[in-house]
């Protein structure tokens, strides 16, 4: 019988700025066994996601932080090899928060069920997981675009943005994305059918907003900050839509964050900026999954998964959401499907 | 018959920073003569708000910028001196944007009557004017304050946010106001009714929030922008609603605009940042201020004028909203009452 061990990869230390390789400590355990109305998984893939660099940072949060020593968190998907709880099989496929390791002893409860049949696993992480919840419910619960809004989405090749704007076509809104270079913007474009995309790293961005939207913005939805954020603020319309989903732009900043200097914006155009945390509309997922998966099968909505491999590969790979290499869900393939 | 001049004050320069003297122009016209449709207005009383140094810079704003050359504008209360509108007789009271002058040419559309007997006149340019308008919109339908909630307004010894503080007592929310100085928010606790009120001048406004706040604020009402309201947005409550109202701390910066670095805190929160204009509830001013009234008849409500002399002194009055000498609402005396 081969003798599988778990490779992890646990927190060392609070990173001062982008993660080093000494903010991790890689570990490697034996397969742990399941106890009562617990199961344990063979995790194939891990989500990869910006907000994981906040998760690391000590403080209060939506969340609280990933403690030094332990595994960092994740959510994959993967397959029960052991099961100590009614109703789980093992070869059962099963998302949850399984951290960034090979094997997760985790309580049943804290799991769902998934059906490898409904779609590419990956694209259960990605679209129809919390990246394609978080699109759904921030753009259309907080945003509330309507037809003929113009709507724009920062990291709008990323996992959540991509799906943003696609959204916003699906409702009768015109889609503008902001991507870093050339081949991003021509995908969003070209294939997931934006009516504009803008590449921040070689446009300006407030000129081609004010280009793009001559009506000014009605929903803008924010994955970046910073800059972008202030060029977006200062193209409003009335009544405008501004949703937080979160600042990839500030994550690892060494200095204070930046806030939005053109926040009075929001009085001159009576607008509104709001935050929320998908988490809130747990009981809402499957409604949500369920409609995606429809908009997927009619050839409305495209999941794009960025798959790269190996687990000994996390620290490096984490970076890429930081530099922008990834386009579309960037997930981490740490054991194989069957 | 005495021969009476038409002082004025006409905007000279676009200021950088604090208005300085010579940016105005002190012009002395006569007594203009009414065309068909107008009435002339000897100007009783001004009513000078923080709001001003925003109508002094070029750019697009809720309102155009006031042009070089300009008589300044302002709204005040007077009466009728002559008139060539049908319905308005010499001797009626009206308010309206008479600019800082003596005399005031206007299309009699432009103008309300006002009720000498209803209130004090002052009173009727403060609670019953554009500041109390705009404390019970902005807190009422922007703010939406319930009962038990906490709501903080910051600038809460000036015309609006005392209003803002007294409204949400009588809704049944608990009160906190931040002002500069011990008098003022002595004041604010003792005469107005304020649960608590944080003096920023003298203390740390975030730790006095925190102790005031234990459950966080529901509603935030800013007046100020700058470190204050970085301050409010670390102690949000969930769902909290932050209302954008005036950022007096940075009208007069030569630098540019300080943007909340916390404002990440409405994702943590899932609250939202919403900033309003009082115009856009003009045909609802009757309905507020006939409710405000009853208010103040039922010593609910207290308003507060601050009354300065004499339209020569403009310049320097106008300086008390940004040094917070005023309490309450200033307001610049330029004619008699009779």
């Amino acid at each position: 019988m081969e003798t599988k061990k778990n490779r992890q990869f646990r927190l060392a230390a609070r990173p001062v700025g982008l993660p080093k390789d000494t903010d991790w400590e890689s570990t490697v355990e034996p397969i742990p066994s399941p106890e009562a109305g617990e199961i344990v998984v063979e995790v194939v893939y891990l989500s990869l996601d910006p907000a994981m660099r906040g998760w690391m940072n000590e403080g209060r949060s939506y969340i609280p932080p990933v403690g030094i020593g332990e595994v960092m968190r994740a959510v994959g998907i993967g397959r029960v090899i052991a099961s100590a709880a009614p109703g789980f099989a093992i070869g059962d496929y099963v998302t949850g928060p399984f951290g960034i390791q090979q094997f997760a002893r985790i309580k049943a409860s804290d799991v769902q069920k998934v059906d490898p049949n409904l779609a590419p696993l990956t694209t259960q992480l990605a679209v129809l997981g919390l990246p394609g919840m978080t699109a759904y419910f921030g753009l259309l619960d907080v945003g509330k675009p309507q037809p003929g809004n113009t709507v724009v989405v920062s990291g709008a090749a990323g996992a959540v943005g991509a799906v943003v704007g696609q959204i916003a076509k699906i409702k009768g809104c015109r889609a503008v994305g902001i991507a870093g270079g050339a081949d991003k913007c021509k995908w969003l474009v070209d294939e997931l059918g934006f009516d504009a995309a803008i590449d921040y790293k070689n446009e300006d961005v407030a000129k081609r907003l004010r280009a793009e939207c001559p009506k000014g913005l009605d929903v803008y939805f924010d994955n970046v900050g910073g800059d972008i954020l202030d060029a977006a603020l200062a193209n409003l319309a009335r009544r405008a839509r501004v949703v937080i989903c979160g600042a990839v732009s500030q994550y690892n900043n060494t200095t204070p964050m930046r806030g939005p200097k053109n926040y009075l914006s929001l009085l001159v155009h009576r607008a509104r900026m709001e935050g929320f945390v998908v988490f809130d509309y747990a009981d809402r997922y499957a409604e949500a999954a369920k409609e995606m998966l429809g908009w997927i099968k009619a050839g409305k909505l495209v999941s794009r998964e960025h798959v790269v491999q190996g687990i000994e590969s996390f620290p490096r790979q984490l970076l890429k959401l930081f530099s922008g290499e990834n386009t579309g869900k960037l997930v981490l393939q740490v054991g194989d499907e069957r």
